[in-house]
């Protein structure tokens, strides 16, 4: 298999006291999680809800494709407007699989496939350089929002809109748009309606931070020229292995289940995601939103305020090391790490050290880059299980579509599995609904009413110079 | 003055029985930081211990920028290659004061002054696509390293010179690198006096984490073509201002003592920060590791077991309110936002809404980009002023050098104020050394003797072929 994980340094017998007992797992938690499976079986597993939903993604990949390669032909560079689950988990997918270099690349080494840029928040600054930088005639503009009404994607929309009407006439304008969308409701939908703006359907019972396998998500993919079949192959296989009603041979159910038992037992209530592998940055903060949001809740089902949920805190190995290892190893006994390592670095570079005569280099010799990545790896988590500090891993051979695929159905099944244990609704953000509401009513008033929100008491303000 | 901090949503009368009581701020909190203030006196406010030393940073400026000016005409390109402290501080300062299309721009509009890019990691993927990228003829590779015997640093430079050896010639190798690194100490050293490399010296007295405002680290900025003296002028203002022992009227001190009560009094032990600004995301993993590898200690000064250190986390506004925002608002009350605002976005953006006749689209008019980000920030501190979560702010009047000087200065003595409190050391890291021999332990080996590192145990690994 692709991954695998090796959970020891979690358990007592590697960890001592700081572990948790592995005869747990075929007791106790395994009762817990098959309670756990049972519950959200005909919804996740058996795709009676529809939110993970392969059986009917696979169908609509040819539509996908030919959409894709009919954009490609007449775009150089695509934009994709959008916020947290609309765009982070396309950020994930094109970091892992084109690298941080995809854009800097002519269009000879990406087989002219389209560049593609994220505009994924307000800042002036950011919208202005990235619509400076790109040639705007030859740009799609992929406006992702479930609701169809979220504000930021409206006025980034509005800026856009303008800009490319200014460029290609108000006639041509709409063929530089695709919005993805709510089948039938939300201004977006009015918008495409009335423009004649070609839409992709958000399929309704897929929430934004779980769509990353949906249609939306991967016709982009496809645009930029990465095998959507081989990341729903892999995602695929990780649903399959996550069948099992037993928690020992279910990877995604001890991923849950040990991360739950840390948090509420131990109050390891910060869980830290520390791959060795640059690529995977983005995956991390898809990761941070998917396991932050879906767990982090007031109440659970029942309706009991309970203020759940681990913090999710993204590292990147070696070179955190020589940043938060420091805190992680020595500091409040209330982390587990998680780290994720790769066998086979591509293209793995020689260190040319027979040519440098001084000390520490003849500790270098024979390895290479990514060997010594690894070598950093292998001594952290051992320097950290000597602290008495848990750890787990996920080992992946490469990083390929098929893997990445694997990789996040696995996690996304194992964040429903821990909501089920946690025993609140992963699907829902009700915490963040004051603030949108808020927003829209400071937008609604032409001037803000001073008294609307509490005035700024000078009490408390430090360093305001009197004319203020 | 340019940066005003407003903590009044993390005290009793905004914030209800979650917050702290502000009568202490006067009372107990007064005398603990006076007690703090005085023990580090000597070294911080009156530089004997010379490590936040802004007084001989600014006799050696000159030589700095004549040094820079130099650069400046032969390369069109500058790498620095050091790992955390080394990297974190100039990376924080080019991305608030260049932004992040530097990079992307032609020589012209940068003045010609040269690309900046980092090597901080050793992933081998991103190191070969940097060095795909660059023209190493016209490229100055700027080595850092305070011991000189970094291993991921050693073995970069030993990959990149094998390069600059192919591409110019061994005679002229050594002009493509500087070292900074210890006055007489380390490999870097030697290697840079056997083959005539060009050094720059770290001060002993100064930290990786501290060093941002010290002239290895100004080099570059003045390389890249920023204002240092201004730089430096904005730090001095800060640290002019930190020297108040009264905590009402020390920045420095009421950050410090505030996240310090917050954490060890009421258990919010996740630090957040939060700007509202994309050009401060290298800012904040700066001070991630600032606070976080200050802070995170074993054993306090007097050798007890006290395992402290708040962990900082950090988080893009208005981004993610789409992504952490609910866990912040609903999730455990275990945690402090502190946000970072800035009041004139440069280049604010119009929402041309007056095309757009559709509903939402009315609430946006008026507003810019920028004061819309701002709106969101307010809705957001309001929103989680309501549910009880406390919360702070620093308002920046705009971001140039000046300001970033203030803000680097005021978090490095907020970070050592902290540290007098919890009575840690700030400038050592105990707790990574292991991690780092066990590395040296592991590279030693030409072939890794398996006994070394405890075995993998098949029975907690989960997803291996048989024939693994």
């Amino acid at each position: 298999m692709s991954i695998v994980l090796d959970y020891g340094d979690i358990l007592t017998p590697r960890l001592g006291s700081n572990g948790i007992e592995p005869e747990r797992l075929k007791t106790d938690l395994a009762e817990k999680f098959e309670r756990a499976h049972a519950k959200i079986e005909k919804t996740v597993i058996c795709n009676e809800g529809g939110f993970i939903d392969l059986e009917s993604t696979w169908t609509d990949l040819e539509e996908v494709e030919a959409l894709a390669q009919g954009y490609k032909e007449r775009f150089n560079a695509v934009v994709v407007v959008g916020m947290g689950g609309s765009s982070l988990g396309v950020q994930a997918v094109c970091q892992a699989l084109l690298g941080d270099s995809w854009n800097l690349m002519d269009d000879e080494s990406r087989d002219c496939f389209p560049k593609v840029y994220f505009l994924d928040n307000l800042d002036p600054v950011g919208v202005f350089e990235l619509l400076e930088a790109i040639d705007v005639r030859r740009t799609l503009f992929n406006v992702v929002s479930k609701s169809g009404s979220t504000a930021e994607t409206l006025a980034l929309y509005a800026v856009i809109e303008d800009l490319v009407v200014n460029e290609v006439g108000p006639d041509k304008a709409c063929e530089h748009f695709l919005f993805t969308t709510d089948p039938s409701l939300g201004t977006l939908r009015s918008i495409a309606e009335n423009r004649g703006i070609k839409t992709l359907e958000v399929p309704p019972k897929v929430g934004g931070r779980f769509s990353v396998l949906s249609p939306p998500s991967l016709f982009l993919a496809a645009l930029v020229g990465l095998d959507v079949r081989r990341i729903i192959k892999g995602a695929k296989i990780a649903k399959e292995q996550c069948k099992s009603t037993i928690l020992r041979d279910n990877k995604a159910g001890i991923i849950g289940t040990l991360l739950y038992v840390a948090d509420l037992e131990q109050k390891r209530n910060v869980h830290v995601i520390m791959p060795y592998c640059d690529r995977l940055q983005k995956f991390c903060q898809w990761l941070q939103q998917l396991w932050s949001e879906s767990l982090g809740k007031a109440q659970n089902l029942s309706g009991d305020l309970v203020n759940n949920g681990p913090t999710l805190l993204t590292a990147r190995g070696a070179a955190d090391q020589h940043s938060q290892l420091q805190l992680f190893t020595e500091g409040p006994e209330n982390k587990v790490i998680f780290f994720l390592t790769l066998k086979d670095h591509a293209g793995d570079i020689n260190i040319p050290v027979e040519k440098l005569e001084f000390d520490p280099f003849r500790s270098l010799s024979q390895w290479r880059l990514g060997e010594l990545l690894n070598l950093e790896y292998q001594a952290t988590v051992e320097s950290l299980r000597r602290m008495g500090r848990p750890t787990m891993t996920l080992e992946l051979d490469k990083l390929n579509e098929e893997v990445l695929g694997e990789l996040l159905m696995l996690f996304m099944v194992a964040t429903v599995y821990a909501a089920a244990l946690y025993e609140v609704d992963p699907l829902n953000q009700p915490g963040v609904e004051l603030s949108k509401r808020l927003t829209f009513e400071l937008l609604d008033r032409e001037e803000i009413d001073p008294s609307y929100l509490p005035k700024t008491d000078s009490r408390w303000r430090l360093g305001e110079t009197s004319s203020d």
